[in-house]
């Protein structure tokens, strides 16, 4: 039997196939996500895998159904898998906003959900590290926000080099839009197909963009030059400001071709991608305002922006960059058994030595010694141990390959650092 | 809009209502979970939470289907939110486990589901540490597996007092089935529906069960006194001794009661339970020789034993007990901005402490200094920081009240321990 398509399996290092996923590798992403978002103050949340459908729907609009992954359950309701975490946080917002000291500041490490067509090695499941500010709508917090996204990727060793928050402002194409329709000839949807020309602007030849934007009262040299001209508004030149001061300034700069796609933003908006252009975003996010009154039904409004950064295109840029570790089990020491009649004393000192925080391995069943050392060798122990027929213990250090024989008591603070928790 | 019943949303300490969950005891939980199972040398894996229902109903039967949360998908795939891991892993084990070295020792920390008839309280989904054994038949590998779980537990500040492992053994109620039959008047599902009647000795009154033990050929007395002998079998001795030799025979006793309702347990089984018996099982597992092979379809047969512990009664019996530890941001020091002027090099300043691995707060905007203290305190911040004219910094110590006033890069020192990674 096989797993769904779209979906991965993840195995421990060294992973048996290149079609599975790494748990290693993900749990090391999640940690460093997780540590980020601490650093910072944000307090995690969770929400169910699975919400009503109409969380989404009235979030997107109808035309979201045909890439969700839906279905009606036996209560006979309609649901769906969550394909992205926002609709779930505003709702939990609004429930229960008024326990919390504004501004809320929260992360989350959920797996979103999608069924789109099946395209040869496109996944229906990622997972996706979400933080959010509710409560707050001075530029502060938009800064806030970046710098924590540019500090969660420096942690993984990557550096101005290697990436660039492109940074651009709803509120910016806005008054472009203004300025250029001084009548008012066109209708209300107007403005929002004016964004999603500007947001295909570079998937789109420029004949096309020229043809689209016309339609709408516009040229494209009018839009190029406003996009290369790069003037920051006065709520970008705070953010910067901000963010120059915390010496983040190398990794930001004003992109005005980035616009986001999903209607609800309003305010800045950004995405991180890779100097080389070589991967799609690797994180994007902006100013929702209107969003917490949207999924409440006008009955909680509190401004909001956030971010989300998906696990896969960062898997790929850091394996491309070379950042990923070598992921083993971390054993600190191997216990070898080499007579049988020792093998419940040296289990008691297995057992001491987890107590102590260490990572024990040993041989389950009577081997020779050179098995178990080879054993110990596969396993990168760092160490082996043996109890010695008067009750002392031999302690190798497979690195420096110095020995010592010490008392049971102090092997613990011979084989490993700190205790773990 | 509301979350789905049966389903918990998980919302940051203090939790603002009583039914919902608690984002910090949930990654409490997990933490614990993941270091015991590190320390045993267990490796972390993980599968999708959606599967093809066949997998489900090849382990379980049919019958299972009307507990799942099942749907045909878009694809017209018959599919089942995960209702346990053990199938999942054994579909992963049994494709590529020849790239691993036995025995393979894994654990997990799955959501899973099940859609039951709706009952008061009664969740649809919770989560479980799995941690399983493959290709070991030695009860030494059983005994590992039991003394993890013992520790685990005791991780929390779980005693001896507090909880204790019922330990059985399906063969040993094999050999009483079969002692019973002399006589081949019994067609193959008797030894089946015998298992079932003791599983359901303690739920069952002693008529009932008398009435159906008498259709099977035994007495209730024979029965009891067996169970009441306790005579440990040979495997069950030798994991005994295991254990003891670990210094944990205090946790565990033999208890024949328990056989565990599941058909596919092959050899010892066990559960955990609290002294007091004032809640379900805390975990449960056993042998479950025969299900790769089953699952693989004959390709692949491997011995293995595993257990699962849930979320849910764990966090109800570490509440009674008193102790979870209280939670909060873990704020190591906010940064009081007390003239406007000096706000650029505050964000300097913070953003320094937080690569130095400290968890910072301060405030957005400008406030009074008594407004952003008082915020300090509701944070249970350990220190406040402020930037002075001269650049130096006035760092006081929260809980001792001492105050001292240092060069910048001296802060994070004072403010916290080792840096986070």
């Amino acid at each position: 039997m096989e797993r769904l398509p779209g979906f991965r399996d993840f195995y421990p290092e060294p992973i048996p196939h290149k079609d599975v996923g790494s748990a290693d590798a993900r749990q090391y992403i999640f940690g460093k996500w997780r540590a980020a978002a601490r650093r910072y103050g944000f307090r995690e949340y969770d929400g169910p895998p699975l919400e009503s459908l109409e969380l989404f729907t009235t979030k997107s609009g109808e035309e979201i159904v045909g890439q969700l992954y839906n279905f009606t359950d036996k209560g006979d309701r309609a649901v769906a898998l969550r394909p992205e975490m926002t609709p779930t946080l505003a709702r939990m917002v609004a429930a229960h906003e008024r326990a919390y000291k504004k501004p809320i500041k929260w992360f989350a490490l959920p797996q979103l959900f999608r069924y789109e067509r099946q395209q040869k090695g496109r996944l229906r499941e990622h997972f996706q590290f979400n933080a959010d500010i509710f409560g707050e709508a001075d530029t502060a917090a938009d800064a806030e926000l970046i710098a924590l996204l540019i500090d969660t990727l420096r942690s993984f060793g990557l550096t101005a080099e290697d990436f660039v928050i492109r940074l651009s402002s709803r509120n910016a194409w806005q008054e472009f839009y203004k300025r250029g329709v001084p009548s008012a000839g066109h209708g209300t949807g107007g403005e929002y197909q004016f964004y999603q020309v500007i947001d295909k602007l570079e998937r789109t030849s420029p004949e096309e963009t020229e043809k689209k934007l016309a339609a709408l009262g516009f040229s494209l040299d009018a839009v190029n030059g406003f996009i290369e001209a790069g003037e920051p508004t006065v709520e970008l030149k705070a953010m910067l400001d901000n963010l120059t001061a915390r010496g983040l300034g190398d990794f930001v700069k004003v992109d005005y071709r980035v616009i986001r796609g999903l209607a609800y933003y309003t305010g800045p908006v950004f995405e991180a991608f890779d100097r080389k252009g070589e991967f799609r975003a690797i994180a994007g996010g902006g100013r929702y305002d209107n969003l917490v009154k949207l999924i409440s039904g006008g009955k909680v409004n509190l401004p909001a922006l956030g971010f989300g950064m998906g696990d896969v295109v960062l898997l790929e840029l850091l394996k491309a960059r070379g950042l990923l570790p070598q992921f083993d089990g971390g054993v600190d020491v191997f216990v070898l058994i080499e007579h049988e009649a020792l093998r419940l004393e040296s289990l008691k000192l297995i057992q001491d030595l987890r107590a102590a925080g260490r990572v024990v391995e040993y041989s389950f069943t009577p081997a020779k010694p050179d098995k178990q050392f080879k054993r110990a060798q596969e396993l990168k122990a760092a160490h082996t141990a043996s109890v010695e027929a008067d009750s002392k213990v031999r302690v190798r250090n497979l690195l420096t390959r110095e020995e010592k024989i010490v008392m049971p008591e102090e092997v613990g603070k011979l084989v490993g650092g700190p205790p773990s928790s």
